[in-house]
């Protein structure tokens, strides 16, 4: 009971964070910049606070299912040499990113850099010298107003693509409607940004969400015309999904409370994509609220469909950085179970691993007339 | 006068090739098998006649201003063993690229692969080891048949997105009718094939096309609202252009008659995705009059462009590789021109580069009230 009264409250501060207006976030970069006025105008040292981040702050949240930042926070001071620096670069970036919420405008990760390049009046000193010193302060940025980078109107490089029949409105771009299963076999092309302030999820009749690693096998699906009989939405993510994509498939998932089944590559880089999908990743755990989707299962391919689907014959050996990778998997929390600690000994022992598109060995069509029907009519999926 | 029938003669010929339907490829490679079974009959060798790659057999044809395949062919027979497994693979892939064309199937050329993989009966040896085995039998293939992999029903994985006014509809999924510039700001994903017997390109009230490198820049254009007004339709490539993306670029050009505007990063790696859009590339040299378009224009990014804008401060250092295929760059005969013996010169000698969205340094919208605009407006373009 008290379990579930704790999660229940988790569910409504998620929404809470989800709908957060980008004045509200520009807010809270304003009151964040008028305390370190008042520090200055006591002749403080003024602060600024954001979340420590790297492994030992990253903790396995198993209750709520995905990875997640720990409560360690760091404090930079611009008085502190070592600090300065990155003070001034933090407060750029601050001004920057308010004014692009209350602008409406949106820029890339690199564009913001470049924006705000330039040397400092009187000094020889430029402000950034590579985007590998705006994009932590960006981070920085986000933690420190509790937020993504997406609702700092930042995005990096759109991909990954959409079909199915799902109704989405575009609030920023002459409030088009558009359905993903009328644009052609193409499918939409996934925004790098995707929130629900501009990016509307409408209507759907689909009953599941299927995430496709490979572009080819996505279009494999449309050709055979799987989704409409069997009611299901396509997302292909061409390899591990980007931030756009994964926002989508959480949003759907959340929003239209439609199951997802992830469809990968049989090997331990494949597997690692669903588990991002599902539990989030080291580097992104502060957002996994934001981006996981911990109810996510697993469809395929597995070692087990070599044998079940006779592919012996359409295997590939795996090379040894996929075996150092499966054994590095293996240790983590979140496979510790039967299923995947079977499929990942498995992978070390075998050193085979198995592509999507193997199944067109059997025929071109089978994937769709048996491999995902079988699979999901008897429920046959990893955790 | 002799010239300009010429020209004519051969852009007949183009659109002939261009036009030519499924079951007609089916019928050539019919044709082709059937020789070979009299060749048996008659208890001959039985042979493949297909083009000689490489470097050694494309010439760089200056009035059509494309890459182009010479006319030194090869001949393949069965009973030489250094030929025969190949002359079996060939065989596979004539009917199997057969049976897509007379069943409406397309395949990826990985999904191909793995469809044709076997043990042949009675042995131990597999019709393909790997990938790298079966590719190069369908490039001999396209051109015994002379055509692309395109209307084999084959294709790699789609890359590229689509945006403004203009209609297309997919003859192969419902007669769809969709307006790129009503998708919302994410656009059409481009697929991997793009043929005219499948999707039309209806109509459109755009003057030009502007290419982006980067799907960065296509989405600034977007937000910015610069198609609209400026009439114009816009194609990201996401780096080098994949087949899919180029097919639609060409055909756009051809069949809507509207200049190609080429907008990539101003460095080596750049104009080298120009100069393949423009005249095609060494290794699909056979194909590039299905592909090119050498009518394009550059429009930038220039290493002029980092003075007339002042952009000093936010160029980039080339690395060693850069300089290196700058310094081959300027002994293609199809970079023989002042404009582009000076830039080459320049990345050389000054060892910067400047990207595409460097021009934020000026203001997120600069690229779309200024940059783009005033080129256009002056016909600044290099050739």
């Amino acid at each position: 009971m008290v379990k579930i009264m704790a999660e229940k409250k988790h569910k409504k501060e998620t929404k809470a964070k989800e709908k957060v207006s980008p004045k509200q976030i520009a807010e809270r970069i304003k009151k964040s910049a008028e305390i370190m006025v008042k520090q200055i105008e006591k002749q403080e040292d003024p602060e600024f606070t954001t979340m420590q981040r790297g492994k030992s702050n990253v903790v396995w949240d198993e209750k709520k299912g995905y990875l997640a930042l720990g409560d360690k926070e760091i404090k930079r001071t611009f008085l502190n040499i070592a600090h300065a620096r990155k003070f001034m670069q933090t407060t750029l970036i601050m001004q920057k990113t308010q004014d692009y919420l209350l602008n409406n405008k949106t820029a890339s990760i690199r564009e913001i850099y470049y924006e705000l390049k330039h040397t400092i009046k009187g000094t020889k000193e430029n402000t950034f010298e590579g985007q590998d010193e705006s994009d932590p302060i960006i981070v920085d940025l986000e933690h420190s107003v509790d937020t993504i980078r997406e609702k700092l109107n930042l995005h990096a490089n759109p991909k990954g693509t959409l079909y199915g029949n799902i109704t989405l409105k575009d609030k920023m771009h002459n409030n088009d409607k558009f359905n993903a299963s009328k644009l052609g076999r193409g499918g939409w092309s996934i925004m790098s940004r995707i929130e629900p302030e501009e990016i509307e999820l409408l209507e759907t009749d689909a009953e599941y969400l299927l995430v496709c690693e490979t572009e080819a096998m996505f279009e494999r699906l449309i050709e055979e015309g799987y989704p409409k009989p069997n009611k299901c939405l396509l997302i292909g993510t061409g390899g591990q999904a980007a931030r756009g994509a994964r926002r989508l498939i959480h949003r759907i998932h959340e929003e239209l409370d439609l199951p997802v089944y992830v469809f990968t590559d049989g090997d331990p880089y494949g597997w690692y994509i669903y588990s991002v999908i599902k539990q989030g990743s080291m580097a992104l755990a502060a957002h996994s609220e934001f981006m996981s989707v911990p109810d996510a299962k697993y469809i395929g391919m597995t070692l087990d469909d070599v044998k079940n689907y006779e592919l012996e014959n359409v295997t590939e050996h795996m090379k040894e950085g996929d075996v150092k990778r499966a054994k590095e998997m293996m240790a983590y929390p979140w496979f510790q179970n039967k299923e995947w600690q079977d499929q990942l000994k498995k992978a070390i022992t075998q050193k085979i691993r198995i592509e999507q598109q193997a199944l067109a060995n059997k025929k071109l069509d089978f994937v769709a007339t048996h491999y995902l029907p079988e699979k999901i009519r008897n429920n046959e999926f990893l955790p």
